[in-house]
């Protein structure tokens, strides 16, 4: 099936080199298709990795490897296979992936606990060694290329190739971070599970690395919903290849490492919203600002029993201004409202006051609001001082075509 | 806007008169609209009351007030509003709620607390109480009326009305049940919250009937979903009247205390299958079994997991035998699952045994199955001895169309 750009789509951003990560392309062809799908990013000796995984108990051998092997903090490559998610299936899933992981360690004379690799696509079937063996020794020795054909590589049923980039000035050296990201629903069984990948020439030490990543990930990645599905191989990787020369970062305390944390955390943020961006049959991209909440924990969770509720993204998606549904939503989520305190807001402007509907609410000015691309719903909880935002895209005809009327 | 009857609708169930339960219906006019819209049951002196209420704390009046006076035991008579639910209006709502328990007490020279109360309908605009009390003058002397004028009366965007009964021998005598139901979904701001009402001329004690509804509402209508939303009226009682002339049912000591509570448990299945068949777009009708979890309280988590998943639901819809989707579902339930120890199954045919898809699965009946409107999936844990069977319907286009093409 051919699935139409979505109309919330941004063009792929001006990206720099990176030193010390260079990414390749092949073709492994896992799938009877005509594009590259493996896609092999070589990172420098010495580079540092921190990674945070899918909490979801059902996950690929990918997923466990990873999490295993990012806690010795070194990594000296990427694989990306595109066109097979190789979850659910057994121990054949996992002597795949430890094949390609052995392959490229020999070829870079490291240990294999230092080669990452994601799989995303068609569930259920075995990666084939054979064509991963080709693909992976096609893709050691392709020319390098740019991140933005990594981006297109990575892909499965993205409607456009996804990255962001962001500067940083460390210890007077100017550190760069460029990152790319899949991902378009939980769409099983092409599997358009979330991956996505940063690469920074800045010096960080492994475990802060992790820190920061695991922080900029919550505020992020955590606070991103399509349809409240949770992907079997979700994974964000960060690779830090100290090649801009600026001191190893290792705490909060060192030079620079609030202004590199907020770089990182600012790419997290662009991608994480070009997913959604993505999302199956999004026409809105949807910012809910949670205030007033007992915490920020709280406020979050709030937030995204919002951006979940099918009958809130159905509203948005008819441009109606339907805050009982808001209402609903925030009453569902098991966390401290008082109904009397609660203020709701499309755009700016407040729908509903402590408890009450304003007496002088003018809905026009709401009304135009949610026509537009970009809509925003505030509320106010009126207990705490804990906020959150959340993003989301709406619940259109577009997400059950892709998901109902098609066989896949 | 016009919704087309569901597919799945049944026939109104021939149904008994409950002796000390006469229904009565009048036109309050909530809406602009020639039906009735004012459901009034009037019970005899000493009927035993009990009632579940919806969690979401941004609850109704009704809700409040009902949970409230479900303690002290006893009722004289019921209430249903339908086309406003008097939700999110503050204390001029629970004035109009006050005010109708006033009224119907003066009536009966009965105390207040026995007069139960619930609305439905239009959010955030208080019921209007000149228009509450024709209403409520106009049922108290209209003629008695059949379960199937009332159960049309509570209804508001319900495609078709929802009934049933059972009977059981208690201590010798003979006692029925007769239920009514409202429910599509948790459509707001026309909040077409569940309100279900079950009426029997069993002798029970409060308490025990409290603890008997509970146990059966855990196992029915906590097992049914639509689209995990959850409103902020639902509202479940049970009134006993005592007519039957058994001797009261204090514990499941006394004589036919077994029997009683299998045929409410009976009655509440058939009002939440019924409210599951009127979903919104429902095309399938869908039961969910999860054998071999830790629990049954891990097994009934598991199976909403799997009901409540946007991707599991489209590809049902889509008659697709998508397992992977319900792995993916299982593994993000958060409860202790071991994908290699997993099955999947469809109609009663193994997809997946133990992490594995089968070598020798042949789609065919599977897909012949998921043409019909009956839909079984299985899922083994492979862990314990924990079951639940937990009833959802197919995502649609008509979920979309009802939901966000239509302006309320």
């Amino acid at each position: 099936m051919d699935i139409a750009t979505s109309p919330l789509a941004q063009p792929f951003p001006e990206m720099p080199a990176i030193a010390g990560a260079t990414p390749r392309i092949a073709r492994a062809g896992y799938k009877d298709w005509g594009r590259c799908d493996l896609t092999y990013v070589e990172l420098a000796e010495g580079t540092a990795v921190a990674g945070v995984f899918t909490r979801n108990v059902c996950c690929s051998s990918e997923v466990e490897l990873g999490r295993e092997n990012v806690r010795q903090g070194r990594a000296r490559a990427l694989v990306v296979n595109a066109g097979n998610s190789n979850a659910f299936t057994g121990y054949r899933g996992r002597e795949a992936v430890e094949q390609i992981m052995g392959q490229v360690a020999v070829h870079l004379g490291c240990a294999r606990e230092q080669v990452f690799v994601s799989s995303t696509g068609v569930i259920g079937v075995p990666l084939p060694k054979d064509k991963a063996r080709a693909g992976v020794e096609a893709a050691l020795t392709a020319e390098p290329c740019t991140w933005e054909d990594a981006a297109r590589t990575i892909g499965t049923t993205d409607t456009f190739a996804k990255g962001a980039m962001a500067r940083a000035v460390v210890g007077g050296k100017t550190v760069t971070l460029a990152a790319i990201i899949k991902g378009s629903g939980m769409i099983a069984p092409d599997m358009a599970t979330m991956l996505g990948y940063i690469f920074t020439d800045a010096a960080v030490e492994p475990a802060f690395l992790q820190q920061v990543l695991a922080a900029a990930s919550d505020r992020t990645f955590n606070c991103i919903t399509v349809d409240s599905d949770t992907s079997t191989s979700d994974t964000v990787l960060a690779f830090a290849t100290g090649q801009a020369g600026n001191a190893p970062l290792s705490s909060f305390d060192s030079e620079g490492a609030d202004a590199f944390a907020a770089a990182l955390e600012d790419v997290c943020r662009q991608l994480a919203h070009l997913v959604v961006r993505d999302g199956e049959g999004a026409q809105k991209f949807i910012a809910v600002t949670v205030t007033g909440a007992v915490s920020d924990a709280s406020a979050r969770k709030i937030g995204l029993a919002i951006a979940n509720s099918p009958l809130v993204k159905t509203a948005i998606a008819g441009e109606d201004a339907n805050w009982g549904r808001v209402v609903m939503a925030v009453g569902k989520a098991g966390e401290p409202a008082d109904r009397d305190r609660l203020s709701i807001g499309f755009g700016g402007i407040w729908a509903a006051r402590e408890g009450l509907p304003l007496a002088d609410y003018d809905e026009a000015p709401v009304a135009e609001h949610l026509k537009g691309q970009e809509i925003a719903v505030a509320v106010d909880i009126g207990l705490g001082d804990g906020a959150a935002t959340v993003w989301t895209c709406d619940l259109t005809h577009g997400y059950i075509a892709i998901n109902a009327d098609y066989r896949s």
